[in-house]
């Protein structure tokens, strides 16, 4: 019987890293390669590179892998993480604009997301019939001025009882802390409604209406301290004109907004996602 | 015999104006509307309206129209501007990035963009050859820091001397003065090399390539006092990945700044642009 | 108190039509046009108009305005049509793929899709949970080779006593009889999962892959009497790669077809659709 | 001193095939890898592999390079082909039509196609001024249905005495027999006016206006014995709508074909597609 695993790398360019990396993966590990993907940053001098290999149940554990890996790693200075047919577990957060939520769902459910979807935070109650159409635990957070703090702790809590690994902001209309965002790097997952770096900030349609733009677009990104600053996942844009009023924006943005999140939460799901120098590298 | 007009209005909304027009049109001026469009912005009250009609020629030139036509233009408060199937006299302003310049002088030899192309000018020798293969006057006018406001004056006057009607930046890497843009009002057309209101300024591209944007776009747009806020014409955008060096950027973006431009170009020559608020509504 | 209505004609071209009808709404029917569009196909010699209008309230039914309107229509051998914000009654048929079904429902519920939605039939139970999640009645009407013609009866039963306006079809996998058509002529969407007309009939998205296509797309169109001959409503496309296997076609695809069928149903509602020589006019 | 080189590969996929294959560039080589791309086709067990790779200069010839590998590839089982920073030599056929001409001449100048551009043939006087002007050889061969036999042995005579890689039909409008297509096995490339599948064999835009498609595409392919049918190498579309009459689709078709053939040129230059099963692999 054989599982499959995933092994992410990205390290400073040398020669020999492929041949090393595949030799150990067949003739130590013997492992069936399924798909490997390189990119080189040649301006950097970075390489990155995604594995997706079968092998034997029994080699496949962690512990196992690390134990096998980490000598040539180490002697090659190698950044790597490994996931052996572990579904991610996924928290998404929403307001009340449900419109990402509903679709994250149904994708989820027809197998398109492969993960645990654990739960659901939102500060309205508005996504609680999704929740439990879909039988997602709903945890209704009230957010105000004076009790931001003790809602960030509750949150934390939350995703570190039920050992979260991904954040999804739905849009979810509040600002995440830096302490929030640095408990979970490169592990939160956000749509901002234009695209970026076009419209940053709040109301982008409003903006992108009043500047008379050709093209709406939206944007999935990491989140990372600096707001609509972190690493571009994913954009799409779709044809505006002058009969397009406001609320024709923010209708064929809600569009928009869906696939980009979407394709961003699959990419991420099945580590295909590599993170540097605030871009990503998408394997696929 | 009969000739083509294109009758272009702009004015506070109120009842009756498409009746009274194409009453006027119809009854009066005995004309055969080939196309009609409206747009209405409900938010600012306003009307805009692009006739194309067809008239006895006996019926068609300026002064006969005008004449026919200005009382009912004032007294339903009417901007409006008639033209009778002159081409425009066009200017292409370009450096040293040919590939806009190829594509229109190709396009409009093959008669895709219906005017009379003048003349070109250029700060650099490049694209003497490229102007005189398809037989187009070209002007040498060298740009020093010292010499700035003498060309610009040699500009104005040769623009002025040929009668041009529209002056097309074809990557012309001079920012014209306030006093050039002044003359020839929603008569200038530049591409800027980036979807706008992104990365405005010099380097669009590498600014692009920086922030890792997941699609790169352009927008050709006419030109106001200040620098690429003028209004929109026409935007489209391309994939890229990380596959996409900068290198790459600036080669896809060149098939998109073609594109873009000469979209803009084209619909001006046809009166399909009609501008307000800094935005543009487009009949096509 | 105003209603707002939308008058739809088609006729053969002739002089003087934008002004009678513009004339009769403003002047007899003391209306305000909040939107006019026109088309004209100057091959066939046809004028088509979509106006979008406000009223007094007590002008806006259909006998004042019919017998109003009627005598000038007939001296101008005007079709058309008009409707006073009554929203369409919609039934969709759906068999065991529920993207589109979900997707439309969410749409309908927020607002984007104004219409009474009557129905939900189907020749399976899958579709049953989501159909009472949104609470439309739901109707399970299984279909076998040996029950067609009595199940063609029931549905038109049913349809004709819940005066159902428009079936869509999302993705309801059973062919409908020519007799069923033709009750609801131009009155029937359907999608279909491919950019027609390549890859007509069953299982498109196999067929393009194994022709090696580098775009998928998804049509919506009118049902016709031929299979996926009908005029084409909406069609669009996405990229695929040789690292699309044929389930990646198959959920790509699953996005456009949701975004091509619900456009084609938003503006069907709206009245923005007029139909001719097999193909469509959209104003929008 | 430094060559690059680009080995490509296809066989049976099997275990151990990437490891071999990178062992061999660095360590018996001495190369280093700048880029490595696969692809695997699991359906039917296919392994395909671009590997761009620098060595001494003194390594990189053919001969060399093919005593080196040969033994390996031997005993793997591999087809492959390896060329060392030779630009491949190109033949253009061209007939009355030259937008694709035209552009693919502009972007040999500026470097965006490293190749040599040998010749230019067309059956018709009018590409010859742009030949001139970019100061390519051009071979004017009439062809009438008496002479189709003979011009076929003059254009193979003309290639094979230029030594011609690569044969751009860059909307040349004749047929090419069997036999010339079986002396250029996917070395010619042909851009058709329609998005293939639909609307095969003469006079696409005519019928994609008659059929009232949304969207209309160009195809460039490889050319193999049977008509339009060739493995597909690039697609795009633009959309259209009920404004647009023949000219127009004909017109928005041209900057379609132009992006789509300059593409596959550029990626078959660059030695990026591998073809099996009447579909290409692109690697970029």
């Amino acid at each position: 019987m054989t599982t499959t695993a995933v092994l992410l790398i990205d390290c400073p360019d040398r020669k020999g890293l492929v041949a090393g990396i595949a030799n150990f993966l067949v003739a130590e590990y013997d492992a069936n390669v399924l798909n490997a993907d390189q990119h080189q940053d040649a301006a950097l001098g970075l390489f990155f590179m995604r594995v997706e290999f079968q092998s034997e149940k029994a080699n496949c554990d962690g512990p196992r892998f690390h134990a096998a890996f980490a000598p040539l790693a180490a002697s090659m200075n190698l950044n790597w993480t490994v996931t052996f047919e572990k579904p991610l577990r996924v928290a998404i957060f929403v307001s009340h604009y449900l419109h990402c939520l509903a679709d994250l769902l149904h994708r989820h459910q027809t197998g398109e997301l492969p993960s645990s979807l654990v739960l659901i935070v939102s500060n309205h109650e508005s996504a609680r019939a999704l929740a439990e159409f879909y039988r997602i635990p709903f945890h209704l957070i009230p957010v105000t001025k004076e009790n931001k703090q003790k809602v960030e702790q509750e949150h934390l809590d939350l995703l570190a009882a039920k050992e979260i690994d991904l954040v999804v902001l739905a849009r979810y209309m509040q600002i995440l802390s830096p302490r929030f965002v640095e408990a979970y790097p490169l592990k939160i997952i956000n749509v901002h409604h234009s695209f970026l770096p076009a419209f940053t900030g709040a109301k982008p349609y409003h903006a992108a209406f009043a500047r008379g733009v050709k093209l709406i677009g939206a944007t999935s990104h990491y989140v990372t301290a600096e707001l609509d600053e972190g690493p571009i996942i994913e954009q799409d844009v779709t044809r505006v004109s002058q009969n397009d009023q406001l609320p024709d924006l923010i209708q064929k943005g809600r569009d928009l907004e869906r696939l980009v999140l979407s394709r961003a939460v699959r990419w991420h799901l099945a580590h295909r996602i590599l993170s540097y120098a605030n871009k990503t590298v998408i394997f696929c």
